[in-house]
This record gives structure tokens, C-alpha cells and sequence, in this order.
């Protein structure tokens, strides 16, 4: 069916390290049949994996919130990531760790008889868009589709709940754009399928504070832009806002900083690469030889 | 990890029939890892599909709204979800057939780049409440967890988004409830994990008109309702209507119709099953019989 066979990829399922090809969880795990799961994803740039704490941190923080429990500790899971990585002998490298519920071996409905689930995989580095196409910038549109509320999904907890954004792709596809942005029915973003958004006004730079993941590269696009004496203010960004704003810009783990120039088919500012947005994906990609923020591969495997 | 080995089933999946404890999808694809699937479960009882056609045509609307082919026609699905009960040798089926939009060969991060892919399984027949505990009738707790609204998802596609539902079930269990009905944010119940919400008061009976799945067992009592004068009334219903209900009863095809006799710690009613809802659970077991609705296993297999 899905040919991955050409995929450079390891993972970790039930224990075992296997070829990504090969690694298949049962169809009655909950975390298929009900996404109940959380997950993170973490890159490996140049050997070295970047802000591997905060998502850790965050991995396990979540884990928590959804009673869930991967039977690993954090050097431990870091260890696992680590090997995905170097079976897989890749350099640059997008990383994922998921716990599921599992499943009840009688297929109770009741999530107390599950054993949780414990998955890592290792990819090839994933781009939102891709390293060629990063001077010309995104063309996104603005979908009218909600993204989930937080009062019945806690964004925070990074979850598989994505039919709101992939439906969101496909308006944005119908509308010659490449990629979304969702609103959270109120006439404001919130963010887009593993991104979250930034807008850039009189200097002054703009993020949704509710309704979003609080996303590691969210976090060091804030701190950067900080070291240049850009403040960023944390408030409801109305779409009216994002459609006026001088520069915009998204940021992911998936790709980093990436400006956008167009948005709902009219040009963001001139429709080039704004220039704090270029200062700060400079920044950034820079930022992955600071040592406080990397670790590298080796470093984090245990015997 | 979790042992399925002693359990009934059959699945399809990949154009292959498997016992159900070697049934496994890739990791990698998109119906895991951003839940973008759809999915219906239908039941058999006594060796007849009951109402399979319904089921059908709903798994088709709903993989047609999310842009899914799942490559086979309805009469191929149905001899499919025959062949997976048939083989597991099972009399009363719970069985579930599910479209995925599988995934992209290259890990690109557009779903029109993937491969849909179809599964099938059958196990034994699910109860939300123990056939034996059916008189007792269950006790549920309303959850302050807004069920994911329609403008984010559309509840009409059968779809796995349930963490909203899975952490109000915790929220149920620590407050000694059984099961959890979500609200819809204004203070009326929408539906809880795979169940819609009937209450009954002066001879009327009522249930939500949006914000839940239209559920074939929900249309199935309101047909039933039809036929012994009781008329339904479709209508946001308040918390406080349903806890002063003289009945209040849930359907599903896991287990049917079924008395809710505890909301919140208080007695629905004298806390017994309700007359009508009594009268209700006989006609739908004795519908099982129905020609017009029942489809016997080996006639919808085709060679």
C-alpha cells in the first residue's frame, strides 16, 4: 500500500527498535480508535537535538494531564530518541515520541484497564516549507473552521486532534494557498497545522496567548526576538491584524521561523521576507550551535 | 504489551483478512498520528447485520466530507465486515469498518499526497452496560467539558476525537459516576463516549438536535418512539431538564437503549427504569427480528 520502504527511519514500539517501514501499532489501541495519546516532537540539527528539555518537559507534563504513563523516565526516553536517531544515521532529523492509552485486553470501554503505550520514531527532517522556497514565504489562508476550544480540548496538551486543521488544509488548497490558519470563532487566530503564528507591526510583535500549543520554537521565536529588542505582546490577534501586519511570520519545529507573504491572496507588507523576520530565522538557525540548547545524540544515549 | 490473544475478532486490513491480535497499522499513518479518519460500528445479533444499510451510507457520507475514498463500493464493504464476522465464528458482533487517509510515501505533510487505506474488524459484542446491570441502569455525571463543537468538527462525521469525552470519563470516575455526558458549552448535554441522551417528561420524549453524532440507535428510538405514541421533540435540552426528567435513558449500537437511573448522585425518577424506557429496550431487542432491518451474515458476503 503506503510504500515507506524508501524512508531512512527507525523506531521504538513494545520494546524493540525496528526499521520505521516496519513499525505498526495494534488497530485496537485507543490511541487509534480515540486519539487518545499525547505526543511531542523534538529536531536533531547537525547531530545535535535542540531544546531536548523543554520537550521533554512538556511530553511528560502532558502525559500527566491525560493520566498517562509511558514507563520510561525522562533520561530514559531521551536515550530512546537517541538511538532512533543513530540507527536511522541521520544528521538532521525530525523526532517523535507518543504515548497512547493502549488498549484493555478484554476491549473494555473503560481507559483504567489500559495499558499505556510507549512509541519513538526518527524521520528525516520535516519541512513545512522547504528550504528552496523559504526566501519567497508561505501563501496561507484564513479558514473559517474553529480550531478546537480549549474547553474541550486542552491545547496545551500536545494532541493527534487534527481533522479541524487537516479540513482547514484542504479550504486553504481549494483557495490556492499552501497552507491554514485556524480562527477560534471569534474573529482571531489561533494557529495552523503545527505552527503557531507571529505578527510584526511598528516593531512590535504580536502572538495568540490562548486557543494554541505553546510551542518550543513559539518560545525561542520570543526569547530571540528579545536579544534584538523586539517585545512581544501576548494577546487575541484579531484576522483583521494578521491582513495589515508589517511582517508575519510562523514558527514549528517542523522548518523554525518561516515568514508568510501572502495571506488570503493579498500580499503581507511588499510580499518579501520581512526583515526582523529574516534577522530572527538567521538567529535561529545560528542559535543551534549555543550549547545551553543542544545536546548531542550521542551525549543522550545511555547504556 | 497488551494481550489480545484470548480475544474473538477478525480484521481486514491491506486486502488481507487477520485474526484480530495480528492486526496493526503503520505508525506513520495519518488516521494515528493526526486522527484524520472516519469510522462507523455496526452491530450483528444472532447471525443479521441489524440495520447495515444506515451504517453504510453514513461511513460514506462521512468519508466523502473528509475528501476519503476508501476504494471499495458499499455492497464490497458490507461482504467485507461479513467475511471479518463469519471468520471469527462469532453470533453477536460488535463491528467497526474505518478509512484513514493513510499516508504520504515521502512524509509530506499534504494529505493529498497519501494512499487512503480501509480497515475492518469484528470482536464480540460491546456493552457500555453489562447486560446484567441493564435493570440497574447506569449512573452517569454531567461533565463541565464542552464536547468539541461543530464549528471546529463536524459531530454528523463519525470521528475518533474523543479525548474531550475519555477525560470527562475520568472526571465521572472520580466522582464514583459510571459514565460522563459532555455539554455544549451553554449549559445543555450534547453526548457522551459512543451514546446519545434521551430524557422523557409528561409523556414527551427529547434529545439534542446538534452538537452530537446523529447515531442510527438514536433513530432507531425515535422510530420505535413513533410506533407507541410517544412523539420526540428535537431541541437544545438544558442539564436542569434532564436531572428533573421522570426518565432519562442513552442509546448506542453498544448495548442499545439503555436506563440512566443516577445524574450527579440524585436519583433520576424513583431511581428504577422508567415504564417507557422499559417498554423501549423490549421493542428494540425484539426488532432484531425485523426483515426489513436485518441483513443475515452470510447473504452480504459475495464471493
Amino acid at each position: 500500500m503506503n510504500d515507506t520502504s524508501e524512508l531512512p527511519g527507525f523506531a521504538f514500539i513494545d520494546d524493540t527498535f525496528v526499521p520505521i517501514k516496519e513499525a505498526r501499532i495494534p488497530i485496537l489501541d485507543w490511541g487509534f480508535l480515540r486519539s487518545d495519546a499525547t505526543y511531542d516532537v523534538v529536531h536533531v540539527w547537525q547531530g545535535s537535538f535542540f531544546r531536548l528539555n523543554e520537550h521533554l518537559d512538556r511530553f511528560f507534563a502532558s502525559m500527566s494531564s491525560l493520566r498517562l504513563d509511558c514507563g520510561y523516565s525522562k533520561p530514559e526516553v531521551a536515550s530512546i530518541l537517541g538511538q532512533c536517531v543513530m540507527r536511522a544515521g541521520l544528521d538532521d532529523s525530525y523526532v517523535e515520541m507518543t504515548c497512547t492509552r493502549g488498549h484493555s485486553p478484554t476491549f473494555s470501554r473503560d481507559p483504567r484497564d489500559a495499558k499505556n503505550r510507549f512509541i519513538a520514531f526518527s524521520l528525516p527532517f520535516s519541512w513545512i516549507i522547504a528550504p528552496g522556497d523559504r526566501e519567497e514565504g508561505l501563501n496561507i489562508a484564513i479558514s473559517n473552521i474553529r480550531r478546537i476550544p480549549p474547553e474541550a480540548i486542552d491545547p496545551a496538551v500536545k494532541n493527534y486532534h487534527w481533522l479541524d486543521l487537516v479540513m482547514g488544509l484542504y479550504n486553504a488548497y481549494d483557495r490556492n494557498a499552501q497552507n491554514v490558519i485556524l480562527t477560534d470563532g471569534q474573529g482571531n487566530v489561533t494557529e495552523g497545522p503545527g505552527f503557531n503564528i507571529f505578527v510584526i507591526s511598528n516593531g512590535v510583535a504580536s502572538t495568540p496567548e490562548t486557543g494554541m500549543l505553546e510551542g518550543v520554537t513559539r518560545q525561542t521565536a520570543i526569547e530571540l526576538l528579545e536579544e534584538i529588542n523586539v517585545p512581544t505582546t501576548f494577546k487575541p490577534v484579531p484576522v483583521e491584524e494578521v491582513k495589515s501586519a508589517d511582517e508575519v511570520f510562523v514558527t514549528s519545529t517542523a522548518g523554525g521561523i518561516m515568514a508568510v507573504t501572502t495571506i488570503d491572496g493579498k500580499l503581507v507588507g511588499n510580499g518579501r521576507m520581512g526583515t526582523i523576520t529574516r534577522i530572527l530565522t538567521d538567529l535561529y538557525w545560528n542559535a543551534h550551535d549555543r550549547e545551553e540548547w543542544c545536546d548531542r545524540v550521542e551525549d543522550v544515549i545511555t547504556s
